[in-house]
Parts: structure tokens; sequence; C-alpha cells
């Protein structure tokens, strides 16, 4: 089973694969390794991953089959391992406990060629649908406390499959990240009795010199602080915590901007690799006052260096209000 | 000038090149730009970059010309500017003040193909005395409150000059990662009333099965809750806050622990690119009983994508029990 430790002085979490731990020369095979030419996802090809556990599919069709529009699988090869207990536990001064979590992915077509702005803003909204499906469903496991849906595309990016798909990973403890941005709206809001997020919607939709897209229920921008060139976030202008709660009228809505803003992206940069993450409350707290989902867009067009990793600290070398006139006015 | 802009969530600034802002298209040059046969950094270019700040030379050599052994010279291209002063200003609810600060090249030999591995403990040592005397310097320059160095070796780890060379940057604020360093350290002293690095130390000498190589003075070890595969942290045996003031044994002791812990990693994994970075306590702030410097080596054999961006939670496939011991017993 995987193990959970913690840095004793960060007291960030990392998962150590402890069982089919990757030796030097694994290494040096990924870097030479190229793409096949068969592909596990792509219809016709499904008793190549683990039975599914969520389809959107013909009537007519049966389970692990073709004849399905989206299509949830288990990841093959598990961050974490779905079964078992955490078992904290102490190593001297170290802090463990077992690598206890969910590992899916979302085929998000049958297309192995159609990337997520290819396709229409119907198919998107389905493919967000059943990421809401999966996560609350995955909500229901008590052992889970934050639910991570993000979005590879490309190598540099991440992508070991080239078929357009996307993961969620079910995680017993709030990842270090979301608890610095749940402190920091928090006290935002202890300031100002007001949601940061909010604040960021309303102050963009009256500067607009960052706007990416929107329309009447979701804003596309370049962050005021971003940290990547063309780095956008997405976000729904009235307060709301939870995405996966979101109905079908806003789920089409967010799909336009996305397709939008990534169309735009993918003009402006010649179809760059990318991550989307997802920003959405933790499990089990949905009407919080201070957060506010949303959806950030990073292209990967510089390398992280030593300074960053060192620092933390991020050199943008293209402005957020350069970017977003890019943006809006590239060519579709 | 360059701006530093923070997050209003998570209160981390970031630096924006608002001048020389990239368009769209650099992006695609940089991923097709290839290394020419011209290097700046070689001996008899010295007038290709800009006049050096310091340099340990040959006696009868004179500033700017061949003779030297290690020099330094400001980026041509710096992160921020060293003119100016920092004129903290809002923008609606954002904060925003002036990209204030130093950005140094340092050119850590004349030989364009020695890797840092491959110099002699006592050219290392030297190399470490060039870069305490430029931080001592800096720190005499009351805007300057962190200054961080480090050396990206390979493009794939952010280098864009292969010629053997290390960078420092004089910040006007602490960066994120070290104020998170600082009050976790900070934190652990209160309830142990120890430096948590002096555990660490105690440990890891204790267990053995992390370490990667040491001397009387210095251990190097594969960290407990390593992010990446093959990551490897070298601190001093005894509590020490301060890089920039240790001695010449202290000094010659750690460039021999650097150089068997770099061959090392070279010899396992076929001369990675990898990022070298100082943690060291900030400006004025030299006596610390719960801060203790170290050094982290982070090999770049993996990408970091989605789910590691969104949580700040890293999967790393090699445990470092592992990676210590591949480490240990490589053929040298």
């Amino acid at each position: 089973m995987p193990q959970l430790r913690k840095d004793p002085v960060l007291g960030r979490w990392v998962i150590i694969a402890t069982e089919r731990g990757k030796r030097p020369t694994d290494f040096a095979h990924d870097r030479e390794r190229r793409r096949g030419g068969f592909c596990p996802f792509c219809e016709g090809n499904e008793d190549k991953t683990p039975p599914e556990v969520y389809a959107s599919r013909a009537k007519a069709s049966k389970p692990d089959r073709p004849g399905w529009d989206v299509r949830v699988v288990p990841n093959k090869f598990p961050a974490l391992a779905i079964e078992g207990e955490l078992e904290r536990a102490g190593e001297g001064m170290y802090d463990k406990m077992n690598g206890v979590g969910a590992h899916e992915v979302i085929i998000e077509t049958t297309d192995h060629d159609a990337e997520l702005a290819e396709q229409s803003a119907e198919h998107i909204a389905l493919i967000l649908k059943t990421v809401q499906e999966r996560m609350v469903d995955l909500q229901g496991d008590t052992r889970f406390r934050y639910i991570q849906f993000f979005r590879n595309r490309g190598s540099a990016a991440g992508a070991s499959l080239e078929h357009p798909h996307s993961q969620l990973i079910a995680l017993p403890i709030i990842p270090k990240r979301m608890v610095e941005e749940l402190a920091g709206s928090k006290k935002y809001y202890g300031y100002k009795e007001r949601c940061v997020f909010c604040d960021i919607v309303a102050q963009e939709s009256w500067t607009r010199n960052r706007i990416v897209a929107e329309n009447d229920a979701f804003i596309s921008v370049a962050p005021f602080a971003a940290r990547f060139p063309f780095e956008t976030w997405i976000l729904p202008r009235k307060h709301d915590p939870s995405f996966e709660d979101i109905g079908e009228d806003d789920r089409l809505a967010f799909a336009e901007v996305l397709k939008e803003s990534l169309m735009r992206m993918n003009a402006a940069l010649d179809d760059p690799p990318y991550n989307l993450i997802l920003h959405t409350s933790p499990v089990g707290e949905k009407d919080l006052k201070y957060y506010h989902w949303h959806f950030e867009i990073m292209p990967k067009l510089t390398k992280v260096a030593g300074f960053e990793w060192g620092s933390g600290f991020y050199i943008n070398p293209t402005p957020p209000e350069d970017a977003a006139k890019y943006l809006r006015e590239v060519e579709l």
C-alpha cells in the first residue's frame, strides 16, 4: 500500500509509492518511451481498463462494452489504494499513514483526437456532470476529505496518454494548497465580511482589462498575480462554494466559458500543453461564506526552475493585462 | 521596472515583467531555440556580460579580462531592478510594489564543460566562498530581506545556458516558502524546545537508512517526506542558522559532501537535470535557535502535473530509503 508521509517542517504531505518503487533505470526508460499505436481508452478496448465505475452510454449498451459517450474507470496505476484504513503512526519524529484514497480516470470522449476545446458545449457539460456525479459518490466515503479534479494535456503537462481524459483523486486529508486557500479567504472574510473571490469578480468586471471571456453567469480572467504567462481563472459571478452542486443551466453556461477560454488559449499559443484544475470546498463543507469554487488553467510555456522551487516565488514574463488582451483579440 | 504583485487569497508574491512582456509568439520561439556555439561565460568573452561585481582572479589580471577562477556578474536579463524604492501601492483590492532587487550570476569556472560535481572540493569551496561574499555584500542593502541562492543544471531544470553557473536573487520580501519553513520550525521549537533540523540530523544518523553521504560536519540524506525521486538534502550536523557565516573548514567539509552527493546522483541517474537550492536565514536574523541552513538537491525526473499544482501534494514513485540505497551503492 502507498504511504502518506508528512514533512516535519512544512506540514506538507506526500504520497510515497512504497510497493512499485521506481529504480534509477526506470527514469531513463521514461525519458525514451514514445507513444505506441494502441490506446486503452478508445472505444472497443474497454477490456483493457479496470471495470467502469460510471458511464453515460446508450440504453441498449452494456457496461465495459462500446456504446458510451463518457466513461469513468479506476486508474490502472493508482496513486492511492481504495481499500484499507488510515492507521496513523509515528516513525520516531516523523508522521505517516496508509495511502488510502480513490484515483479515477474520466475518459471524456470516444474520439482519440478530439481535444476538450473542440467538443460541443453540450458534451463538455456532460463531462462536467459526470465529474459532479463521481465527486458526490466519493464524498459518501467517510475516509475522504477532499476530491481533487484535474486535467493534464500534453506530455510537458504530465499527461502519459494522448486520448482526452481527466482525473479525480479522493484524498484522506485536505491538501496544503487548499488549506492555504481556505485560510487566506477566511482571513479576508474576517476583515472585510465579503468573499475575496466575489471581490475579484467585482473588480475584474469593473476594470475589464484582464477579462478573457464571459457570459451572464461566469467570468474568465487572467489573475492579477498570475504565476504563469497566460494563466486563466474561471469563476462563477455569484457566490458558490461547491462546484459539485451546480445545476444544468450553470453547467452549460460554465461549459461555454471554459470552451471559449481553451479555444482562445489554443489559438494564441498553438495548442500548448496545459493543466486544468478545479478548486472547490472540502468534503462536508457546503455552505462556506468565504470560499468560492473556480477553475485554474495553466499553460506550460516556461520551466519552473530553482528559484521558484526554492522560494515559492514565481517570475511571470507576460503581464496578465497583456495576456488577456492577446487572448481576447486572437482570431478564432 | 518589473512589478511585485500579491495574490489576494494566498498572500503569494509574483514578479511580473511589465516592460519586456513576452508575447505569444515568443514562447513558440523559446521551444525551438537551440544552443548556439557562442558562450558569453567563457574566458575571453568577458565583454559580453555586464561588468563583473566580484571575481577571484590572478593578481596581475584586470577586471573583465581573462585570468579569473570564479566571476560574478549582474544577470543581463534580471528578474528584478537594482535601482529604485519599493513604493507599495494598492490597485483596488490588490497589492503591488516595484520589483526592486538584485540578480547576479556566479560563473563557476572557465571550463565550459566542467559540471559542478567534477570540480575539486577546493574549487567548489572557492565557489561557495564567492557566494558567501556576495550574500554578505547584498545583505548590506537595507531594501533586501532574503537572498536566494540556486543552481539550475540542464534545460529541463530551467537552465538557459550550458556553461556552469549559479545565481543569486536578493528579494525585498521574505518568500512564501521561507516564511512557511520559519513558521513550521518555530512551531516545532515551541513544542519541543529543539531545532527540527537538529532532530532530523539526529534521527537520520541513528536510523542510517536514508543517508547518501556524510563526514564529521555534514550529512546528506534522502528526506523522509521527499517530494521527488532521489531528492537529497545536505545539513550541517551542528546547529547553524546561516550559511553565509561558515568558515573555511566547514566550507571545505561541505564542499566534499556536496561533491559526493552530486557525483552519486550523476552516476545513478545518468547526469540528470537538477536544481540545487540553499535555504538559509533571512537577512538580519543571524541567531535563530529554531532554523538551520541546508541545501536541497532536486533531480528533474518526473513532470509536475495538475494534481501537484492543484493540491501542493506530491506523488513520489521512489521511496527515499530505496533512493538513498541506490545512491550509496552506485559505483563511482
